[in-house]
């Protein structure tokens, strides 16, 4: 495979100048992609009719068009995250800690760029923008590997950040894409463990799954979320339905949406019905236990299967648990890791159920929607890790660095 | 392969138990499993000489043999080495940030342990009880696979470890032993990604690859060390020779041994006799370039894979090298990213080689032996991380843990 073999040897040269780049000649290069990307937006979006007349051809569903459609509009909005990205404080160089040991020797840690990072992604082109000024920022090259369905306007948008670069006198392989739709090609990169120091996958379940399983190239798992509500005894109510209308309708379709609400019992005849009722607005199908149903006549039972699925639609499980032990039990039994939170007005129950439950994020008393690098204040995030190595929840600018050990002698040997 | 499911499950049941454990409560077990092991000496040693006999008689080395062994000595070192970790600060339970946002919600970042972590070793049965030990500190349930030729050492350790935590009122199962030899085992143990989240490999350069190939758990690759060490043209010379013999000598089988000698050529005709004088004491054999032999007649010519190569022995690569550029670039193509060294006079260059060289410890005028755990004032390590992701360089208590975001809101909803 002397294709990827290139690419990944281009990465790396590219990444020892990017090594040592400073953060004001990364900032110039940030804002003239951006620049470019204004300027060449009509290549862009003639690419993109190429990529959108194939797909409507082969039949593509029309959430899937939407994704993969660029205009004007969005891409002056990839534009002006590359102007964000410039704009934000760059991670590398700082230095975490440094002390003397007893025989002299100075010893330091730094923060520095990951290396090559690897991006596997679906249908939005807009990522190719996004990942590349991240990945930059922090000093990182990147090498992409976008859906073959959006393949010409991932390829335009590329071209135009290379030439970008070479404007600055920068190496233009510091953003690549691999243009090819063989899956042997994929396959192959995800054992590129000479050149690639991470892969991210960005997107479906099924993506990230094939990710995991097939790399030996080292992951930052990202994404699946099925998060829980939990509502204790001492929860204020009115606010409980709110944050539940919020976490599981305000956007369903994506990872911190709330897929369960789990309810004391000693509330579940109270709230289940106003909570129905707030739902009913956005006709969300809901499915419990027989507590949940004995309390809630529009509740439908649950099997076994829905406790642990994440439905990303109008559809919220419903379990009913004794005591907060028993919900802290259940939730980590079922939950990705990903975006927990409890409604309650409890002291106690609220610190334990911070400390108890296994997740990104855990919150009391607010909707599990706010889990994202935007919110959190990163000003961008390149993906949410519901893992525990290496980065866990929404990943900025400080999760693509890495750290090196920098050790001031004057002559020490070892005794 | 239902046993090792039940092992993944134990291991998680008392994973909930440790991630909201007191310091006091470890420390407490921790020197109550340091005592078992002193007064379970015997029931060691018993299994110890099953082992050792065994491999008697399939004729394993006597290097091996030596790793293996075990006598009142090495059983009273594993047990100070359980109270030496009891004696260091946990770092669990740490908030690592708290700021209130502008909607105010409150959102902390926490030190969490890491949750299961399995431990892939050889033959050292030392391993066993280190390995839990600062597992355990940091709040982790950890699962072991040792060599098949330890298996009754390893076992007998386990169980009085076991026994001390029960008898501290704790899960036996945060330590478990795989008491099986068989491949596939140890194939399926790579694959259980539902209940392992981490995978640190000990040993040789072969295990690790295995386990780097084979794993989808998410695994630290630890070990291997083709270390460099530069001269400068404004070296002290007599200050690099001693360095040199360090780094070289002092111990050769360990992976920050200096594999690979850079020299500047203006000092090479120099530097290299009075190298060669030095490291004739222990019968060093050294390999060179045509510049490196021309300076030094007992140098002989290096091929091409001496550059690449961890000799683990008395032989040393000589590359002379025109300036600091290519001696950077030789130690970047070459590297495997573990300890480099410069030793240098000049301001700009020891500069310039610590922020150009890739490597998980890069140090100027000092022995890339003091690449270690106990040297870096960690107290204690589990490994020492040759890759970028999560840890780099040698890893102790605070590269065992994760994080996790913790939000206080007062009922708060995604706009």
């Amino acid at each position: 495979m002397e294709y990827l073999e290139q690419i990944g040897r281009q990465a790396k040269e590219a990444e020892a100048v990017l090594r040592t780049l400073d953060s004001r000649r990364k900032d110039e290069a940030l804002l003239r992609a951006s620049e470019a990307l204004v300027s060449g937006a009509e290549e862009i979006l003639q690419a993109n009719a190429q990529d959108m007349a194939a797909a409507r051809e082969k039949g593509m569903s029309q959430g899937l068009l939407d994704r993969l459609a660029l205009n004007k509009e969005r891409v002056a909005a990839m534009a002006a995250g590359l102007s964000q990205v410039a704009a934000l404080e760059d991670p590398t160089g700082e230095s975490l800690s440094m002390k003397p040991r007893p025989n002299g020797l100075l010893i330091g840690q730094k923060r520095v760029p990951l290396g090559v990072v690897g991006i596997i992604y679906e249908a939005r082109p807009n990522v190719t923008a996004d990942a590349f000024g991240l990945c930059f920022k922090a000093g990182n090259t990147v090498i992409l590997k976008g859906g073959s369905d959006a393949l010409h306007s991932n390829a335009a948008i590329v071209n135009v950040l290379q030439r970008a670069l070479l404007a600055c006198g920068l190496p233009q392989t510091a953003v690549q894409l691999i243009a090819s739709a063989d899956r042997q090609v994929t396959a192959r990169l995800m054992k590129l463990n000479e050149y690639i120091d991470v892969l991210i996958p960005r997107g479906g379940a099924g993506l990230i799954r094939t990710v995991v399983q097939e790399s030996t190239v080292p992951v930052i798992e990202t994404g699946t979320g099925n998060c829980h509500l939990y509502v204790d005894a001492s929860a204020d109510l009115k606010m409980a339905v709110e944050i539940l209308f919020n976490a599981k309708t305000q956007r369903i379709g994506v990872c911190n949406a709330c897929e369960s609400l789990v309810v004391h019992e000693e509330v579940a005849d109270t709230f289940l019905p106003m909570a129905a009722d707030r739902l009913a607005e956005k006709q969300v199908e809901l499915r419990g236990d027989a507590r949940a149903m004995a309390a809630e006549s529009r509740i439908r039972p649950a099997r076994e299967e829905d406790w642990g699925c994440e439905y990303l639609d109008y559809i919220l499980s419903v379990k009913t648990v004794r005591d907060i032990e028993e919900a802290i039990a259940h939730i980590n039994r079922y939950n990705t890791g990903h975006s927990e939170a409890i409604i309650t007005n409890d002291y106690k129950n609220a610190q334990r159920f911070l400390d108890a439950v296994d997740a990104a994020a855990v919150y009391v008393n607010a909707s599990t929607r706010f889990t994202d690098g935007g919110e959190f204040g990163m000003g961008a995030e390149i993906g949410i890790s519901t893992q525990k190595l290496h980065a866990r929840g929404p990943m900025g600018l400080k999760e693509l660095t890495s750290t090196k050990y920098v050790i001031y002698g004057n002559g020490q040997v070892r005794p």
